[in-house]
């Protein structure tokens, strides 16, 4: 009795999540010390600090009514003014509280971004691979993905693949940056690229084309490299953004999306995105985590321990082996299949007790995806297991 | 260049959410003690101070990582299993963790619930009046949903009526409980009709029709009047909770929802549930709201304070001659408009610096409601405008 649309989403789960379950699993079997769970982007380094010490002040010093109540459905204006100021700070954009909706995380955001755009048969254009998620958002407004094939070498965004892929139907373009699951960063020349390519069909076509960037990674780019804020590049640009791992708050669900003033429509498009958030049965972001955010807006991640992490495992695994390209951003890996079948290749990594997730969960089959978002002592007591695995395939032989 | 389904919804935005951002406004020009604005469910009654200290507890006890970090998309193991050992021990049930799942408040769990078991062209009936946002929930699955009109002396469901609106098409019947905005409480006997009504139609069209109950009210009826918990009278029942109302936490959004064992497909059911909450972006109830409600499953919102401001309120407006059916439960009066145009109503009252919502917006025109989870104060002092404007209308003359 569940829905016909229901139905593949519930006999095909998402290969993230029956992994993550599968490690809690294996994790009770052999104890959490022995399973080297690389499956799900849930961090491990925890919340500065100064999260957990202003979500206490805010209990104590602020009225309990309003930190626990409704506010309006786009967020508590000084939350709101807050990010903006931020964004303001550090990219030189000119966004006021009227341009943020607080929302509840990335998820949400893309979401009611999509539902206020998408009418059914439209179409969105992301680049493989791309969070497998995309394709159920998208298909929540019965609209149709389509997907730039990678370039399996860069992983950078091929614009000109993408404008042929554009039609009359196109009513966004979804990019994500620094991009899971490959850990590139696309540089400032890519996104002025795809943004000429977008004037160009938005012009040919007569309507906006949005580019839509989901940047839950923003804040973990390593070595100094900089992830380029799409509004300075393109009018028609919607951020998207969560505190999931910037403030490794990833089961709190906040985030906000920003809309610049240069959109078309800019105000009702807002408006419509609210709206969207609101009968989605969001509402609103969770009040609490944004009044911690009022206190907290600039608050950082312990970017040293990613880095430490992704530099181990990095540079074990290439030594072992293992071809990858090296990551900039993110948290994740992405690791090429030593045979074909990648599927088989995570089966064979399980026998070692180590978990990861098939590329073909990011429409890129024959990679892997490793997130590194883990202890650094799990990943230094999983390399023994990855040698193995290395030697098995004969890598170096 | 918003989609052409949010359009009408942009236009006509929430008369609720625009009286509440009217009352905002209208606090700004006159100060907030001069305005009386019944517009919102937003409680006045603060979280109960055990909720606050539950929440400092957790941040100083628990594992930061694993208090903000994801968790199974139902939910955390012992927050599922404390509110099914609660609602066992409450109701003589028999749930278990397996059959809750920790939802973004009862907006976010009726998403859930009706993108799990609708698909385009189905059916789902409510009985008038309703909260309007109903519509919209059912609309995001392009379903339709059909309503059972009011009876308005007694506002209560007519399950004979309701029997002729079942067809072939019909997925679920939809019930709030105690129900906004009329306060009634559905007892026991309105239940067991429908019940009886149900499964003779299941038996007729060979297939489930879930019974939803959306509750968010559970835990406000006065004067130790009962809410029948449906699962007990009927097999596919569906219960939609939220913590807005009983822990006062409308913007924390919290809730779950619970499937009993006896539903049709009630695991695959369950599944997707859980399934559509993580596509359509809530991906998990907010972590930390989680982790409290293991320590405060039983905490009890303040009755009493509603009890006294329902009784004022409600003894004032009939005594200066306004008509409104005796509330047993919620925090809502469900008047009688003194005017054809409940609208017109609406406007003066609003000079009188009063505001409340048309009952149009619960599809039942010439009515108002008028929401009573403000301070005493508030009401003590909005009594003198309410006399004037029931002498505007020469109400006892």
């Amino acid at each position: 009795m569940i829905s016909k649309k229901m139905r593949p989403l519930v006999e095909n789960n998402s290969a993230i999540r029956v992994m993550f379950e599968e490690g809690k699993r294996l994790a009770g079997l052999y104890g959490a010390e022995n399973v080297f769970d690389f499956s799900l982007g849930n961090p491990n380094v925890p919340a500065p600090a100064a999260v957990n010490r202003a979500i206490a002040d805010v209990l104590r010093e602020e009225d309990s009514v309003a930190v626990h109540g409704y506010m309006s459905n786009a967020g508590f204006s000084d939350t709101r003014t807050a990010v903006a100021d931020s964004l303001n700070r550090r990219f030189g954009t000119n966004l006021k509280e009227g341009n943020i909706v607080m929302i509840s995380g990335a998820a949400g955001g893309l979401n009611a971004v999509l539902k206020a755009i998408l009418d059914p048969g439209d179409e969105v254009v992301t680049f493989a691979p791309y969070f497998l998620e995309y394709r159920n958002y998208v298909a929540n407004y019965e609209a149709r993905l389509l997907e730039v094939p990678p370039d399996t070498e860069t992983f950078q965004p091929d614009a000109d693949a993408l404008g042929t892929m554009i039609t009359g139907k196109t009513r966004a373009v979804l990019i994500n940056n620094p991009n899971n699951p490959t850990g590139v960063i696309y540089p400032e020349e890519a996104i002025i690229r795809i943004a000429e390519v977008l004037r160009e069909k938005e012009q040919a076509y007569g309507h906006a084309i949005y580019l839509i960037s989901d940047e839950p990674y923003r804040e973990l780019a390593y070595e100094g490299a900089q992830v380029p804020f799409v509004t300075r590049y393109y009018a028609d640009a919607i951020v998207v953004y969560s505190f999931s791992k910037s403030l490794s708050l990833p089961g709190e669900r906040i985030g906000y999306v920003a809309v610049p003033d240069e959109a078309e429509d800019a105000e009702s498009l807002t408006q419509a995105i609210v709206i969207a958030n609101r009968v989605l049965g969001h509402v609103n972001a969770p009040s609490l985590m944004q009044r911690m955010l009022v206190r907290c807006i600039d608050e950082e991640t312990d970017l040293e321990a990613y880095d430490q992490n992704r530099k181990l495992l990095y540079e074990s695994l290439t030594e072992y082996g293992f071809q990858c390209i090296r990551p900039e951003g993110a948290f994740y890996l992405f690791v090429k299949s030593p045979e074909a079948d990648e599927h088989q290749f995570c089966q064979a990594a399980k026998r070692h007790r180590i978990l990861f997730v098939p590329g073909s969960s990011f429409s890129c089959p024959g990679f892997v995806r490793i997130a590194y978002c883990v202890s650094y002592d799990t990943i230094r007591n999983s390399l023994p297991a990855f040698k193995e695995l290395a030697e098995e395939y004969r890598l170096k032989m």
